[in-house]
């Protein structure tokens, strides 16, 4: 969606992992550094929910990216050394087919004709992007958040195609905390009295739900701590007070960056993505985390959350480190100091560089 | 609103905090136990935001109340040794003059009419009752969660008027994450298109935002722990699948508890004493707490509190504990071991109870 965005086609149907199929299949990529001559410095990074595929900038693209810090010359994941992929998820709305997209058979946007979407999809999706460019096995997987499930789907349905994996502030699947927040997040989509079963238009968009999700989204990314250290209890006069709202600093911020959001992500998108990380489970509710391990990762594996992670506490990576060096990987696991919640991957770039370049090389 | 339920009016304007006076004032009132000869056996006890004065059964009225298991004879609260008082707050909708009550004025419901309500106020008009029943000073006055705040504005404006404090899942004012999910409840109220700035009428009532309001309310009032021992990835077939929703235990739970809510507390009445919560400060950003502890409060002193709780967290009962101590007060502050988060208070009465008792004898 930026002068730096790469598309692939894909000319015939792709089935999905619930059933249904799409009948095309755009994917909107970037790409940073170069491939070297046997394929072998690959890094692919799979994206939280709201990220597209512009992670950073670029010579083509200034624009700064949503791992801006992270990717680039000399910088955490170093771009004179590894060539870098990131691939808009499939589903999402900013270049990839999604429910926004036209729907080739009926002309119009699929909305809530889109078929029910899976993590197992964005993985599967991805693949078609890494095998056009000839890549058989990944230098590193690197998956932050809903990333991290997509990381996990690939590694399901791509045994061993990866020598490192890197899972940040993610789980196996989710509590039931976390589908309560989504599920409380769709709930306030689809009741907006403009979502009319999907059938929103440009004037007329579900704005009230889509800030309300989105805010919702921002209590969930965030910490207590956080924001205790930051507002307290100071006052704003950025926005005009509203009935019983926007006397308190920490108010004024969930405005600002609800109304940055709405206008930007499809409601369905939103909707389709938010189901597919409460549906994923990497063990299909049968199998242990170590026997998945078993048979689909060996290698060197960083584990990395964050004590305040609401949304995905760090209970759960500590699972995953556990799993992983039952079988028997070489894995780094580190619960990072930081206040900033989920979001601290993105917010905290350091702290998360340091061990991410440490463990790539 | 029971058989049980005494009534007090005040047939004179009660000026309010924040400004505005109110022409007439009826407080609802329960009482278990005697008051004995000298008056000295007092407990006042202060509710939470939704509960009203029926904290227990009693002989008239065997339904059972809010706090049942912690008040009755023999019990923690022991009524055969002590008067138990409960008012339901001002500003709530369970016999008390609140947004929802007729302005007299007007011959109308208040709804936004209603002025501002401070916390300040609630603790001053449940003051009308116990001067009505000729006590001077409490043997113990007991605030849970907003109950608490309400102890506190109570002896802001009548210091040294109890002998005992407890201070349960508490704080002397509200954290930013505290005012972020009750903004955004308060939100999801407002903007639902049936509340129509307080016009709503019964056929016509803002179901969506009071459903949404309550499940975010439950979100913060239960602890992740809690949901993951209890509901874990279970499925439910309870209530019929909805679009994106109704596919886990966990959404099936908050769905019974929000349609439990919606048509039993005024709409009005929420958004008032949700924004007196974020707005009280014990301290009013001037004083110390110590200070504010110094002038107001001179006795045996009681916190409780519990790790998983996300809306008052631990840190406040803390910080409560050490200005009551270091005010000279002989303090028992205790973490109670429950994963039940904010609202282990209400669930796990024998863990609260059994301090509570100690304490008061």
């Amino acid at each position: 969606m930026g002068p730096a965005t790469h598309y692939f086609d894909l000319e015939q149907p792709f089935p999905l992992y619930r059933g249904g199929r799409l009948p095309h299949v755009r994917l909107a990529w970037e790409f940073w550094g170069e491939l070297d001559a046997d394929k072998s410095n690959a890094v692919l990074i799979f994206t939280g929910l709201s990220p597209g595929a512009h992670a950073a900038s670029s010579a083509q693209d200034p624009e700064p990216g949503w791992w801006e810090g992270m990717i680039g010359p000399g910088k955490y994941i170093d771009t004179d050394r590894y060539f870098v992929l990131c691939v808009n998820s499939l589903g999402s709305c900013m270049g990839s087919t999604g429910p926004a997209s036209i729907n080739p058979e009926t002309g119009k946007p699929w909305r809530l004709a889109f078929p029910e979407l899976a993590i197992e999809d964005i993985a599967r999706a991805t693949r078609l992007v890494v095998e056009h460019l000839g890549i058989e096995t990944l230098h590193a997987v690197i998956g932050p958040s809903m990333g991290g499930l997509t990381a996990l789907a690939w590694l399901k349905q791509y045994p061993q195609s990866a020598r490192k994996l890197a899972l940040i502030s993610t789980a196996c699947s989710a509590t039931p905390m976390a589908i309560a927040i989504r599920s409380l997040q769709r709930e306030a989509i689809v009741t907006d009295r403009n979502f009319r079963d999907g059938n929103y238009t440009e004037d007329d968009w579900p704005e009230v739900g889509m800030r309300l999700a989105r805010k919702l989204g921002m209590i969930s990314y965030r910490s207590a701590t956080e924001w205790q250290q930051r507002f307290g209890r100071q006052s704003q006069d950025y926005f005009p007070p509203t009935l019983f709202g926007m006397r308190f600093a920490v108010e004024s911020y969930l405005e600002t960056h609800a109304r940055k959001f709405v206008g930007q992500f499809d409601p369905c998108s939103y909707l389709y993505l938010s189901r597919a990380m409460d549906n994923f489970d990497f063990c299909d509710s049968s199998e242990t985390l170590k026997r998945m391990f078993d048979r689909c990762f060996s290698g060197e594996a960083l584990v990395l959350g964050v004590k305040t992670d609401i949304l995905f506490p760090l209970t759960q990576q500590k699972d995953l480190a556990a799993a992983l060096e039952a079988s028997g990987n070489d894995v780094t696991y580190q619960a990072l100091p930081s206040v900033q919640g989920h979001d601290a991957f993105l917010a905290d770039v350091p702290t998360f560089g340091k061990p991410i370049r440490k463990w790539l090389q």
